[in-house]
């Protein structure tokens, strides 16, 4: 597979995608177009804009974006693309969009089989075993809370330490991923914002500025340094 | 009806249940014996200690606590309990165990009645319409997001303002909540930590000790003050 799946698209201060374009530069090496899936995205910019957001930044890397919306036929559109983006938003909604449509396992495939694929947040999320370890607030219901298992795990996308400082009683981003393995056996990778996770043929490792945590039933939750092996 | 809905059970620095105790004397007046409901805890404690925890606390009012758990048949408990308490957790794992064991509409009829009840987060939340508006992690799927609908909106309970300092690019609570809008029609209460709805007869007001924060479709989100009408 030739997969990123990143924490978030843009960083504090930055501009759409800039943090990850040399890295894109590669997963996308070879690749005139690609799709872009913009089902997260809950009302405020329309497919078509959000689209377009993505066509600007990919029009620097000689790529042409197309959105699967746009596409009469959306599965055959699937199989016919050289590669795939889909952006965050809300994760309930894009999961459910993608189930409703019947189009989550021929992505999937697709990707299984090499196409390049790149997820951001809640891009990132479909990328694991389920849904259930997103931060979205379940503001539509989706058929089904699974999702592409492009990798043996969940992820956690714009991880967030907790704030010693906050004089409130919700739960810490900690406290959540320990509730869900209180529920599940899955292994859970906490992504803090300037990390991905990279799919390269056989090999998943974390990347970019930040350490990984990582979440476990069982073991007390550690840190993966930049490059570290995911398997 | 006579109902709080409270937001957290526990202020900062604060005891367990301390702040409402003067508004629990007069909820619960005349009764000696409710029911807790204690399904929303993942783990850490079991359904056991979390209901001793509500029993302490109870016992200063001289009335005894039974957890629902006990009972070999809920259905029936519902029906002959004086009143109820449902304490925080994990919303998802509550609706779903709601559900599952039938007990929803059962204990919501008992509530419509006129038994006295107390939810506190996610006990808070199953008073709304659905629990599309909660904050916690989806670690389990529920088969449906439906709750009692106690009052003809929704909560967000631990409602937390924008952080300006944050150099995090995750959504803020009111940019949720605004997601939510995008996809239903329906009201949200976004109460503050500190506050509580009460439901006595025909009137639903906001209490506590700070203001409350509405949410509508197609309006600016604003506030109301501690004894407002939530109707």
């Amino acid at each position: 597979m030739n997969v990123i799946l990143a924490s978030t698209s843009t960083l504090f201060g930055g501009n759409y995608l800039e943090y990850l374009k040399d890295e894109l530069i590669t997963l996308f090496a070879g690749i005139d177009e690609i799709i872009f899936i913009p089902y997260a995205r809950p009302g405020g910019i329309s497919h078509e804009e959000y689209t377009a957001k993505a066509r600007d930044f990919f029009s620097q890397l000689n790529i042409s974006v197309k959105g699967l919306h746009e596409f009469n036929n959306p599965i055959e559109a699937i199989h016919a693309a050289q590669g795939f983006f889909t952006g965050g938003g809300n994760t309930f909604l894009l999961v459910k969009t993608l189930h409703e449509l019947g189009l989550m396992k021929h992505l999937s495939e697709n990707i299984k089989l090499g196409k390049a694929y790149l997820g951001c947040s809640a891009g990132s999320n479909i990328g694991g075993i389920n849904m259930k370890t997103t931060n979205d607030m379940p503001i539509v219901y989706p058929p089904s809370f699974d999702c592409m298992e492009l990798v043996p795990f969940n992820l956690n996308p714009h991880y967030l330490d907790p704030n010693p400082e906050l004089k409130h009683n919700g739960e810490t981003r900690e406290t959540r991923i320990m509730e869900f393995l209180t529920q599940n056996s899955i292994k859970v990778v906490g992504l803090r914002e300037g990390n991905w996770i990279r799919i390269l043929g056989d090999e998943i490792t974390t990347q970019g500025s930040e350490n990984t945590r990582i979440f476990e039933a069982g073991k007390a939750p550690y840190e993966l340094s930049p490059g570290s092996s995911l398997l």
